[in-house]
């Protein structure tokens, strides 16, 4: 298979967080080879986190997206016009396919846009404009195809979820807060297209397009976004058992698709309301699957050029995409029990006789073998004699755990079988 | 595009709900027409939710699956081994794209018929072998090609994740709690393939086959499952901030890759913890990404209909998917405002002046216009003498809602413009 020659335009975040994927991509599960043939951006001197001079330099991303040596023209400069709009046209009147992350120009110009790729039997793909490294769109689109979908909604917009979450928590204002984010780099320095609810409003627009084939018409979008919330109503809604968050939501009535933003108030106990932080969630719901939720990073260099890699590896179009994903060559890694002895906090549970000594008894065992106890837990003994004992241990390895309950049988204390289990590590 | 015809062996639990599916396919985002050319189970007079007597019967599945008139075979009888193997064997032998929902099958001879596909050049899918309704496997094979995954975790079996919920929730045993199950349909009436953990175990196979371009072996597997898990467990490890749910996971390490099921104690804030009853739940770390999670439900006819569903869409392999899915002549439906008037549960938060017969006048303008009171909270008032006050409203008009904001003005007590925010239905 020859192999695909990309062009990409706007070396920002997302352009340079590709062109590392690129350049790492044997260690990816991509169906062929990616050859980057062209970049452009605006200024050729910027210094960037990766080395852009071994690409042939463009100054104009629309000469780059015409170029007879780009198979695929990857747009990631941004803005709903301009150059990123002309840029996509010419590429796609050249017939050649589009991969976007341009929520902005989806959502304004995506139906002329997908009506020109038709055209010209071209791919137009879009999976990192929105929710980042979330694949929300292909699941909506082709894995979901099956589905009759009734709603779609979401916390799509990782620095308005930063702002709500981390003013509760802190107590800090709405100011605060967001001069905190811009620093940590969550929001824009010019965060109005965020904290408006426009930039979330661009994504829902984009998925109730796809859900409910319809025709996308930002005009009758709903927006309002978090900059009217105040830390009193965080705190007061918290005190009545209720999280505002700005959601998304695009719902099919009988009139139509209606599509808006605006904070709303969710109970503690729902699953959008657990979502805190950067983090963004969709909620697909439909007949007859119920409901699927996807969550996941929602911006971010590395994730969003992770979605623009999977919409690169898309264009192979092999007759035949295999099983698993590769080719049966490929499937080379093997399977392994792994090493016996592995390391893990663990869980003990166990009965032990409910006589002097026991539980010294299994607190020697457990030192005599380098096992340290985070925690332990006896309860009081049932009839029988025998008291419920749980222990938390630090990180050992299970050997020595084995090792401990071994020598634990020779104090001759009657105990039922202990339960190991392994803890997972906090994420 | 002439219509797609498939044959359908097993007409059970999923069988039925995708003929279900396919005689609703309007309402569905399929890319062309699908026709059911014939159908096979293992008695043809047993009574079935849907009437499969318009169809073609056969009496063997592998005869089904050779017949001239079937484009696509779709298998959902179950087993290993038998005659689910032989007549998706047969199927690819005669240059036959076959779909299936057969998790065992997969898991132990994946390998050999991926092969077999790739062979013959033709597709071998089974989205609905791996968590049901949830999307996982063409997110791990496609849309993730960009990510080297590090991990796949989660909780893929409904009825074990169900057994410990409800015990730990109810203080019931184990046995009593497993005969709940069956009677209400989510265990079967062997309930072994599930608690030994062994179902789970096929799907974390399958998942990490994909994840890493593994040689897939079901016997490197460890498998352990809930069946020796006691209510006092699940008590123990509760009083010590831990969850014990079945967990199968994938891990990359230097000797390859290490699969496994067994009950891990997971602290109450990892995001697994809180995944209740008998939802699924996919976690895949990698880089870049960090980790995307996906929850949904895991069985059932439905979700597992649907996952079917969503492969037989992608069996018309156009040369083009357009790029909101359909058609542009088929993104038809508009979207709207809405109606003005939308009736929901509120939350308002406002801040009133700290005078006499000021949360009286607000009551009555509520009460006036019909909208009744769920909860109230003041605070005590701030030195400027206003009081935050917040109420929780039942479901009412929001035009009756701003009847009656618009009726407390009348009463000349200073308010902060109030703030009005919908309230999400708990889910
Ligand atoms: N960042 C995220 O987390 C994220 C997530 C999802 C989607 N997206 C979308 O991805 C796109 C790119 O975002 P980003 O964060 O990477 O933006 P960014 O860091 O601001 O980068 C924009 C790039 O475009 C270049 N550019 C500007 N005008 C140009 C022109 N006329 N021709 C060629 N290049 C031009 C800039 O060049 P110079 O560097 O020379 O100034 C810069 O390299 C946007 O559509 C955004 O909405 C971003
Ligand atoms: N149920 C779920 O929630 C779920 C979820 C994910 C995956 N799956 C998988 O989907 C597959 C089907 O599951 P199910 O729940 O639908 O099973 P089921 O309800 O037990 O149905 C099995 C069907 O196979 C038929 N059958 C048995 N032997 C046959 C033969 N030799 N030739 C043709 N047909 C034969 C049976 O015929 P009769 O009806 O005449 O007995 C029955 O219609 C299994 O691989 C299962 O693991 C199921």
């Amino acid at each position: 298979m020859a192999p695909l020659r990309i062009g990409i335009a706007g070396l920002g975040h997302v352009g340079c967080g590709l062109i590392e994927l690129v350049e790492r991509q044997d260690r990816l599960r991509i169906p062929g080879q990616i050859e980057i043939t062209g970049v452009s951006a605006r200024s050729q001197s910027r210094n960037r986190p990766v080395d852009t001079s071994k690409y042939r330099w463009f100054d104009d991303a629309a000469t780059l997206a015409e170029d007879p040596d780009v198979d695929v023209f990857v747009e990631l400069i941004g803005g709903s016009d301009g150059p990123a709009k002309f840029a996509v046209e010419e590429a796609l009147k050249a017939g050649k396919p589009v991969i976007t992350a341009n929520k902005a120009l989806i959502a304004k110009h995506g139906m002329a846009l997908a009506k020109l790729a038709e055209e010209k039997q071209v791919d137009l793909l879009f999976e990192a404009a929105v929710a980042g490294g979330i694949p929300v769109v292909r699941v909506l689109r082709d894995s979901l195809a099956g589905v009759e979908i009734k709603r779609v909604s979401g916390i799509l917009n990782g620095t308005c979820n930063f702002l709500t979450t981390t003013m509760l928590e802190t107590g800090r204002s709405y100011d605060d807060v967001l001069a905190e984010a811009q620093k940590l780099g969550y929001a824009e320095a010019d965060p109005t297209l965020d904290v408006s609810g426009m930039d979330a409003a661009h994504k829902a627009a984009i998925l109730s397009a796809i859900a409910f084939s319809a025709d996308l018409d930002f005009s009758k979008v709903k927006v309002s976004g978090v900059d009217t919330i105040e830390l009193e109503d965080l705190r007061l809604a918290d005190r009545l058992g209720l999280r505002i968050k700005l959601i998304a939501e695009g719902v099919l009535t009988d009139d139509g698709v209606v599509c808006r933003v605006e904070p709303m108030a969710l109970p503690v106990s729902h699953p959008l309301a657990r979502i805190d932080g950067s983090l963004n969630t969709v909620r697909i719901e439909g007949d007859p699957v119920g409901a699927v939720t996807l969550t996941g990073p929602g911006a971010g260099a590395g994730p969003t050029a992770s979605a623009v890699m999977g919409d690169v590896a898309k264009m192979f179009r092999p007759a035949i995409r295999p099983a698993f994903g590769r080719a049966e060559h490929h499937m080379a890694r093997p399977f392994t029990e792994g090493r016996g002895d592995e390391v893990s906090a663990f869980f003990l549970s166990m009965r032990l006789a409910d006589k002097p000594g026991a539980l010294a008894a299994l607190s020697e065992s457990l030192a005599a073998e380098g096992v340290s106890v985070d925690k332990i837990l006896q309860d009081s003994a049932d009839e029988s004699g025998a008291s419920p004992v749980a222990i938390v241990t630090h990180r050992c390895a299970r050997s020595n755990m084995q090792a401990a309950l071994a020598r634990l049988q020779k104090f001759a204390i009657p105990v039922d079988p202990p339960r190991l289990i392994r803890i997972e590590a906090a994420s």
